[in-house]
């Protein structure tokens, strides 16, 4: 029977204690969030709720087509043009998501004959922009840049090297000023996946590569989503004029996507122009994630110092992060936990966000519920 | 320098006369629109609008996360139920969008040593999706169902073949019939792309694959978009229970992706409570997209009959079907203009959408301003 197949996957799952199911969430919850990505706290922030509902009344439910054909409208513009300004860049393209920028990214950057070195610690889209790329991928050690130097080196043709600035699972930063310096020497460039460091990381979250100095360079392409952070849903690519020109007519998933909804552009704009008027939200989700981090490093739990908003702590296994996170849902705390297959290494792990608007208190309950539910 | 060969392909394109360029519209424009892919025209009609407001102002500027984590609410879950139970399936599973849907349905229904058999005019994003996919791909001639049970033959494993319902430049459809029976002789799955069906064909837009009576088949995967007929932005995916749980687990465009923003759902789902209340804005459309074609061939121009809201037209070269697009526009009307890459057969043309809501006095001025204008 078609889709047989399936069932034995669905089987082995089980056995594996590796099933996920959905669990809608209701709009009012008494849980204490410490999964979601919203780091600056700013989804449910009354501007951005606002930006959404006028952006929809000005605009329409969607975009009616492709940016190319209808599908930009002035508010795309407007929120290119003050996203490449506030993270110091060039020129800006906005896609229906972060994923579908990383995708366009990586394969309009490296063509045929062409080589990516990817980080081998990078989010799933990066990696799918590699698999979809014509160029060739040669995956460097984690965060190391001698490595990407190493593999860049002997190659003649563009090529690109392509990292996360903080990385998804554990929260850790990437080398980026070691990064550019190995494209530097072999003539390549540099894309960076600034996802968890927009809003987080730099002068009043302008970001990892802002943070680097390397906004603005000729040779650095850096996406971003509009999902986190900036509570909305979407993703940006931000780099030279020129690469953004490329990008609009070689990008498949720019050209054959419909645009992003009004109502997501006019959210993020919102959440942007927020964040620049209170840059203060940036600086404290750091310092509220590199106090879970201590406290609960304290408790003798392991993890990786933060070097962003993440936090993670490292579960015995699939099974007990499982048993974790449902005894903290339990006692009114939300956590992420990430398992095989969505860690690189497959070591499970509880996964926290540190929110700018987490209070004391708040910081104080999330320590005590993790520290009792342990393992 | 990095990204130095970017200029050369820029001054090909330029030569070849295929640099396309983003023109933001603005929210209150004269131009009447046979452009955009709203279909039944309700990306602007007030309920939708409302949907996508409220859903901001109840759940949020952005899910806030994978939908595995907390980027689920309530909401998702009722538009996939009133979306499954509308197209008369099982279940369904919405994505942020077609593309991210499409991707997600191939890849995960073609695992290693599986055959995907993949119709040559399907849409990027299918492409793409067999590009990722650990399976095989097989290319076969356009809706060809002979073709897609040869290329079937003699394959030992999963097997799925792959095509639009209704092709997106020239808006024919797919035998669907006759692909599902060349599947079933094979034990294969079909996976059917309904992006240009949903809302406009089947009975009250239920879509192609319910008009071909393949409703809630266990060997039938439908894709859809938010994004056209419904006004809004994201994708879904419907078919068996099993098949939408092995999606959850295996989906990397699910999994790796932030949900859809909760203003996109809620618009898509009053534009959805919207036709089931109001069933014959989908034969509308179908019924102007015939009119326009038999107007316009009345005039001696060419196109293939439409199957269902898509209408195109055939013009000479490249430049003159930009120059043709330019002229319409100086004339008050917005027309799309599809050119190689973006067309399977290098053929460009002048690509309508036919509204359910154009009036007939608007149908007259489209067919008069493209004769008038003709190359």
């Amino acid at each position: 029977m078609a889709f047989g197949w399936i069932d034995e996957q669905a089987r082995l799952r089980r056995r594996a204690g590796l099933v996920r199911t959905l669990r809608p969430r209701a709009a009012d919850t008494p849980l204490l969030d410490l999964a979601s990505n919203d780091y600056l706290g700013l989804a449910r922030h009354p501007e951005v709720v606002e930006g959404a509902a006028r952006a929809a009344r000005t605009w329409g439910g969607g975009a009616t087509g492709s940016r190319l054909v209808t599908g930009s409208t002035e508010l795309h513009a407007e929120l290119e043009r003050e996203l490449a300004d506030f993270c110091g860049f060039e020129a800006a393209l906005v896609f229906s998501s972060g994923y579908a920028a990383n995708l366009a990214a990586v394969t309009a950057l490296a063509p045929h004959g062409s080589l990516i070195v990817s980080d081998a610690g990078n989010h799933a889209s990066l990696i799918d922009g590699c698999r979809l790329a014509r160029g060739t991928t040669r995956i460097a050690a984690h965060a190391d840049p001698d490595a990407v130097g190493k593999a860049l080196s002997g190659h003649d043709g563009p090529a690109i090297a392509v990292s996360d600035t903080v990385f998804s699972v554990d929260g850790d930063a990437a080398p980026l000023a070691g990064l550019v310096a190995a494209c530097r020497e072999y003539g390549a460039g540099l894309v960076a996946d600034d996802a968890h460091g927009l809003g987080v990381l730099g002068e009043g979250g302008r970001g990892a590569p802002h943070a680097a100095g390397l906004a603005g360079a000729d040779d650095v392409v850096v996406t971003v989503t509009l999902s986190k952070s900036l509570g909305s849903q979407g993703g940006a690519v931000l780099g030279p004029a020129r690469v953004v020109e490329h990008l609009v007519n070689a990008a498949r998933t720019f050209i054959f996507d419909t645009g992003l909804a009004p109502a997501a552009a006019g959210a993020a704009l919102a959440a942007l122009r927020l964040l620049r008027r209170e840059p203060e939200r940036a600086a404290r989700a750091g310092a509220v994630a590199r106090e879970l981090h201590t406290r609960l490093t304290a408790l003798g739990l392991e993890g990786v110092r933060p070097d962003a908003a993440v936090v993670s702590v490292r579960a015995p296994s699939p099974e007990q992060a499982v048993r974790w996170a449902a005894d903290c849902r339990a006692a009114g705390l939300s956590v992420g936990c990430f398992r095989p297959p969505s860690v690189p290494d497959g070591i499970s792990r509880l996964r926290l966000t540190a929110r700018a608007d987490l209070s004391g208190a708040e910081i104080d309950r999330a320590v005590q519920v993790i520290g009792e539910t342990r393992p």
